[in-house]
């Protein structure tokens, strides 16, 4: 077989395995948001059926022979087009997932199901008895994944590959090191400087149809298509690309508090946007996907923080809120956005501003890094845990649900996860100061209700990108430098000192 | 291997099967109801390559040594139990599979899925011309078919004992011959009696919402599960089991004729509570399936017809719809109920009422007949159409599309499907008649508020057997008789009779 037939074949396979993954998508989706009470019941195993096709639609032996072809031709000397990129991106995954054993790939997924169920329960009921056994049975398995995967620096740099390429402990240490005290400086200034206002202006009444049509309306506003998505609520909010014309988001109301929906809803619209700016034409291949997790979680804190919650934002649709919240009637602008900026260390990761929300993510990073290495027992994890969130936020949990049982992560064997929310923060800061390098004062041009310049920006250097670079030259690219988290710092930094005059 | 490793190998293949069709219910459901308007470009392909896939599973070598190992080692001598039941239902549908050659089902699925693309425009554009190619090589598809199939009596059987199974034209014949005259003496007896009475209450205005729920009400009463279901709106009504606690349906409303949206919900709702009352501890295995498509097709029309247009059914439900719409608030509960079930000769199969939708069906059948034995060519057919449309009806089509070109069958290569519509009211009407024979009056039920009566029946005596037996045999088991058109010639001379005063 020549060239265009093999990479015609691959295209296709490429193409079945992520029509299974919209059907998985579609399956999800409905089970957060439509699915009858009973119809739960049986659609974990209808998931996991189609999980389990596709790995082996994705590990069938005739793809490597088929890859052997197209890697020993190449196309072109270009290793950036289209083609060239997909063909090393399925290069990487077929080889990485044939790496892993079939009998271990069936177990973590059979412990991973089970870890989370188990998790569910025992979150609620504080049993982190119940729930150790599990993480134990994980991470010796994700253990074992990381010596099948293989790593040059040590084994967590196989799991952070996972997630986020290239990624290695060695590159990203010293700069959450660096990013550590600075947040924590930070949030000791502003606590002590507390409490100043009484602005608790977000609570109050916000009738949930009013939440959503005042969401949609500013979702719509910064570039996501509704032709092309739709909101719905569940109880986690999230975001899912189900088709080439289909991203969909979700959220969570309260009807008393305002932040918890509109929030979210601009994060997902974050996300939502990068997967309808990809280029869609290669729809089924890897080039038509985000970068990695940290670039697309970059562009979900970019317009969820660094967009809707600066001042320029709010000059222009707070008298939209107001028209449409009696609530807010009373209230001045200055008064609502610092109510929206507030820094209160908190107990709870997915609940923190956007200051010390970090700091939960760097400890998290430091645990999971020290269970790897065996430096860290299971067995002392509660209590590594309270200690680190003391040192870093100064509040100790009071029982396990606040403290290890809080996320999901670990409990579906995703170790490695947690550094790309922060990353994506840092990339967000090293991006935004480049657009305003290239477009002018954003604040101004936010002000104006033109959010337009910003998000063409986005699509040039992010979103019709693809997966063309590996996130770190991506970054490189666009800014001409390194992953450096000084822009964060200096964003926080100077962002709160204006809005808590320190 | 042994049989009860086969046996646990062969169910795991069948519930494996029974997922990839969850997702592909859902794929339809959603495409029908929620999905945004750019996602329909992508939708087609996705449900394509999953049917791809579940083809290729269905039709893997292994599957022939696994049945031919429980084949040869029955469990018991007793072939009803749950286990023969499934096994003999394995062996005929992946040996019908079999018999028919990769690229001819290939050809089937893509000029079938092309018809109905092209029929969709031809219709509204009334091109007979256009859509004309794409039927003649879907009928020479279609007899390919029946010759790989193979029949004893003729090829057109091949086609029938896809739908119903076992039923051949040489057992159906005899049974719509009876009943054609007997339908077209009653129809002219009906018309020329007409018009009688003044008494299109069913249209005015009727509040979606206030639609909506009325006819949830009346579902839920006559024994829909809503924790297992939910009810949406879409373009063509229908009915999905997408898993075992999930069975959906749909209703197409209008805001200013009752009967549209209501009936749909009723009909649907039969197909739903049918779903709902399978043996779902087999759910994913041939067992849990109903009997065929005309003993569903007669659980949909026995609710909507013989229950929801009856009197004892008004005289219970009138007070509550008077309540709900103030269009019916003067108007008596005899005058609605003669409007519910007037009788009135027209050219479109889907408006027909109860008595003359029955002629539209058996002259499609006649048709299909004639083009599958070579007595009638393609070309004559849209003359052929209107002159037994003629012949029963006494209306001739002024154009295709009120002909020819009106069902979507045809275009998907669904030929030997529309007997099943008339097979399932002539079940139901036998069926009604047993019931009420163990039961007693059901007019006397229906206008006390018991449906659970007839419900239980159903489930004892048709739901609850799954596809245990052929529906031939099933009706013979619980009527005592075989299959006979009598039943519901009396029901509707009797019915019509009263209420036209005849």
């Amino acid at each position: 077989m020549k060239f265009p037939d093999a990479y015609d074949k691959l295209r296709n396979w490429s193409t079945k395995l992520a029509h299974m993954g919209s059907a998985m998508a579609l399956l999800h989706w409905d089970q957060s948001t439509q699915i009858p009470k009973n119809g739960m019941r049986g659609r974990a195993d209808v998931i996991a059926s189609l999980a389990g096709i596709r790995h082996g639609m994705a590990t069938d032996p005739e793809i490597g022979n088929l890859l052997d072809i197209v890697t020993a031709s190449p196309l072109t000397d270009d290793n950036l087009t289209p083609e060239a990129i997909n063909i090393r991106e399925w290069r990487r995954g077929y080889d990485r997932m044939c790496k892993i054993p079939q009998a271990l790939a069936h177990e973590l997924a059979h412990v991973s199901a089970e870890g989370q169920f188990v998790w569910q329960n025992a979150r609620p009921d504080n049993d982190w008895g119940r729930f150790k056994p599990y993480l134990q049975r994980l991470l010796s398995l994700k253990q074992q994944e990381a010596e099948c995967i293989g790593y040059v620096g040590e084994a967590y740099d196989a799991l952070l590959d996972i997630y986020e390429l290239d990624l290695t402990t060695a590159r990203i240490e010293p700069i959450f090191r660096k990013l550590a005290p600075a947040l924590a400086d930070l949030t000791q200034r502003i606590s002590s400087s507390m409490p100043r206002r009484n602005t608790e202006v977000e609570y109050g009444k916000y009738p949930i149809p009013d939440q959503r049509a005042f969401a949609l309306m500013v979702a719509k506003e910064i570039g996501y298509d509704l032709d092309s998505g739709r909101l719905d609520a569940s109880a986690h909010p999230f975001t899912t690309g189900i088709g080439p014309g289909d991203v969909r988001i979700t959220t969570r109301y309260s009807e008393d508090y305002f932040n918890e929906g509109f929030f979210a809803v601009i994060h997902e619209a974050g996300h939502a946007i990068y997967h309808q700016g990809l280029p869609l034409e290669y729809w089924g291949t890897p080039f038509c996907s985000p970068a990695s997790l940290g670039v697309n979680e970059s562009q979900s804190r970019m317009w969820e923080n660094f967009v809707a919650r600066s001042a320029g934002f709010w000059k222009f649709f707070y008298p939209f809120a107001q028209e449409k919240f009696s609530a807010l009637k009373d209230i001045g602008e200055s008064r609502f956005l610092f109510s929206i900026n507030k820094v209160n260390p908190s107990l709870i990761r997915v609940e923190a501003d956007e200051v010390t929300y970090n700091l939960h993510v760097l400890f998290r990073f430091e645990l999971e890094l020290a269970l790897m290495r065996g430096n860290l027992m299971i067995d002392d994890l509660p209590e590594a845990w309270n200690s680190k969130m003391d040192d870093y936020l100064g509040l100790r949990p009071r029982t396990y649900a606040e403290g290890v049982l809080q996320d999901v992560h670990w409990s579906g064997g995703a170790f490695g996860y947690f550094p790309t929310y922060t990353l994506g923060n840092i990339y967000a800061a090293q991006l935004i100061f480049k657009a305003e390098k290239d477009l002018g004062s954003l604040e101004e041009r936010f002000a104006a209700g033109d959010y337009k310049s910003l998000l063409a920006w986005l699509r040039t250097h992010i979103h019709q990108q693809g997966r063309r670079y590996a996130p770190s030259d991506l970054i490189l690219k666009i800014t001409g430098e390194k992953l450096n988290a000084d822009y964060l710092i200096r964003y926080l930094t100077s962002k709160y000192k204006a809005l808590y005059e320190l």
